[in-house]
């Protein structure tokens, strides 16, 4: 029997063990039996020259009689949809009209591009080796083996309480915001964030500003969901917002550290942000992606605990906190916006699910994910260093300032390669050899894109950054 | 010490336990922690009046001398931020200016209403008392205890391979699919899975077929998304796409069971609609919110394995075969359009959760998904028939027509009650009894819809279910 031939045989059979009759309809079950097999075959579910499962193992699988089985068959290898060999048993009919229709299998498309591999310097992403697995498992299991009852309907489309006091308490202590914890928004991610805040408080078409070089994925939801982004270059010290144009909707932010270059938006600058989404009304949305890995210094207080008339709505992640297959960010909601937002999330539904939102909960709660952040920071900021140290050989490749905080590195082109290479053209020669390399244009969408390389280092040992790092300046130089 | 004091010191305290000073850098470690506690005072997270932990304490948890904390306390307490009172310990000074803005704690916002209680009837719920917890919270303890290494950066945006495989094998068996394991998309639920179908092959602003009565968080979908959705009434059968106007971009059905009504697409109009597909070049979607909950003959074979074109995407969620809060659906994406599909899910990022699918991936090779499918099928069947019977008792009342599968009964208002009241009323008359009723009008956007009720049985055991529909009879006896 051909592999084929046992996969059919096997889909049958599930079908057939799958099948309800009903002992209480009419018609009999005999003919019940056979409509069914009689519909498999038409449907093409049961192919031509397929042998039937032993009538007596069909009918213990279904709580029948074998005389019912045997009745049935009877009945269609009378109608000529069955065909029976002596000792070799019952098989579906091999002289049926090609009922499958021009393609037996429906075609199943173009096999897609593996995902690129895991490489240093792929930014944004959080050393694994060094999560709690153990722990985190133990967690899950405890809360799902005896769950809390309110776990299993569809929830509270804003998240599951604990958690939110569990991120309301972190904020307090880690980012000077204080919100109450129904201000809390559990999401699947940023993503999702962006849109609820768009949905509930920015109206269609509207321009809504965006920093360049920037988030991209940012620009693309916006573009989806028929807003027009206003990008608008920033300087060495973020935005400067009285450089944007009149009439925006919002603004989208990152003032703890730019994305990607690291800057970080001076106290003026974010007096002078509230003030001005104090005069026209329009929101700000502060990313905070990565605020708690801050290395050297006094971490600046978010935007939003400046906040005091309800302006800023502030985003956070889990996955660069903890691992970015969790899908789990949240939002805090300025009061005032908290029923529209709130309307917003009950209309889509929320996509976040409930699976890891009690175990997370119990890790903050009990100290487990700030002991983790710290040991993280120490990590990551040994590993920034470690990065500095070898990238600052080579001054004329690439420009490398002392960044107090995050999980990557944004080093602008050196004198050697300005205006000789594109950073776009580095990036392409890094894949071709095993390093993953972000081109700092490719941020931007505004001409005349600053030129550099956006090195992520947190998710790489020392060993691996070595290398990496030394394959990098021997590309550099070989193009320069 | 009040309890508001306590949370202050609390709160403080972590802060200045998480602090980073840096041995390397400079100004000197007594200077970074100066202006680290000027900063929290300054920024009003360190209230007035509020008392540091000794200087002791401090050092050990920073791994600093007491000396350096010493120094960098007698300096502030030289600026006037802080005050130390003999015996009692150093204080944040309290007549400092109110640094904190107009409001001290922002608007914390309105408390909003609690979700709706988990009363009877309402729809769409499966019975969580019958879930196998213990299984379930092994299989996540499993899955994360020693986590596969794929499973721990960003992943396949198009879900975790082994639980997209075991998708196809299933509905193979239960739905007649057959589908490739990489057409297989997971989703974190039907809207998202709505979304990535209109972004990557439905035009903005185009026309798409929505039944009438329908689902209406998909009518969001399209609005929210910029179509433009074009409700059609269906009849007895569902939908006949004979009715619907002409330039439809797609068309998004439910063929197993009108949802709500649970009418079943006839195979003439399947084919009819398979065929305006080809002519037109729309794709189809195929919503099959619980087709596996099939109690009386033969479950019918799925639109999409009809289809030999690739015109339909179908639907499925796990939802209510398995718990709301998992939040994971999926989809079949037909071969053609899944290059296009796959740069949508990968330029948006998927928002389905890892946590819950190594596990899932699990719970359906085994065969343990099956039978719990197999075991809910038998009890959901019993609970519709416990349902039908006492329902039958009042014809007038309510019209009831068996109904060979589903979770939930549609049932017209009877004789008695048409004309005299509408179903609106009538749930609004539910509530205020505890009884969570769903009017069938509700699920209309066209003029003159059916008026009805929308009866969950599928959670609730037959004492729940003869407790509910007996006090329903009562409500609609009195409205007569």
């Amino acid at each position: 029997m051909s592999s084929s031939d046992k996969k059919h045989r096997a889909n049958l059979q599930s079908h057939l063990f799958a099948l309800t009759l009903d002992r209480q309809a009419r018609p009999a079950l005999h003919l019940q039996l056979a409509q069914a097999l009689r519909g498999l075959i038409l449907s093409g579910t049961a192919t031509p020259g397929a042998r039937l499962p032993a009538s007596r193992t069909l009918a213990a699988e279904l709580s029948i009689s074998r005389m019912t089985v045997q009745t049935a068959f009877d009945q269609l290898l009378a109608e000529g949809y069955l065909t029976a060999r002596r000792g070799a048993g019952t098989f579906v009919a091999s002289d049926l009209p090609d009922l499958s229709g021009p393609a037996a299998t429906p075609d199943p498309g173009p096999k897609l591009p593996a995902p690129p591999p895991f490489q240093p310097f792929r930014p944004g992403v959080p050393d694994m080796a060094a999560f709690p697995h153990r722990l985190w498992s133990r967690l899950l299991e405890r809360a799902w083996a005896r769950p809390d009852p309110a776990l299993l309907g569809e929830g509270d489309p804003l998240g599951w309480p604990p958690l939110r006091a569990a991120i309301a308490a972190h904020l307090q202590a880690w980012r000077g915001i204080a919100c109450h914890p129904r201000q809390v928004v559990v999401t699947s991610g940023a993503v999702e964030a962006f849109e609820l805040v768009l949905d509930s408080c920015v109206p269609p078409a509207a321009g809504v500003l965006i920093e360049d070089p920037g988030y991209d994925p940012l620009r693309r939801v916006l573009t989806r969901t028929g807003r027009r982004p206003v990008p608008c270059r920033i300087d060495g010290d973020g935005l400067d917002i009285s450089t944007a144009p009149d009439g925006l909707a919002a603004a989208i932010v990152t003032p703890s550290r730019h994305y990607p270059t690291g800057a970080t938006l001076p106290l003026a600058r974010r007096l002078a942000l509230l003030d001005w989404a104090n005069r026209t009304g329009a929101p700000v949305i502060e990313d905070d992606y990565d605020g708690e890995f801050r290395y050297r210094g006094q971490p600046l207080p978010a935007l939003a605990s400046l906040d005091r008339t309800g302006q800023v709505f502030y985003l956070g992640s889990f996955s660069k906190l903890l691992s970015p297959g969790l899908r789990l960010g949240y939002l805090v909601v300025p009061g005032r916006h908290l029923p529209a937002l709130a309307a917003q999330m009950a209309a889509r539904g929320s996509s976040a699910s409930l699976t890891p939102q009690p175990a997370l909960a119990a890790f903050m709660q009990d100290g487990a994910f700030a002991s983790h952040l710290r040991r993280m920071r120490r990590l990551y900021g040994r590993r920034q260093q470690h990065l500095l140290a070898i990238l600052r050989r080579a001054p004329d490749l690439l420009q490398v300032s002392e960044d107090p905080g995050g999980m990557h590195l944004t080093c602008p082109l050196g004198p050697a390669l300005v205006g000789r290479v594109q950073d776009t053209e580095i990036a392409q020669a890094g894949t071709d050899h095993g390093l993953h390399l972000r081109a700092l244009s490719a941020y931007s969408v505004l001409p005349d894109p600053p030129q550099g390389l956006v090195l992520g280092f947190a998710a790489y040992d020392e060993a691996a950054l070595t290398a990496a790092a030394t394959r990098l300046l021997t590309i550099l130089h070989a193009l320069r």
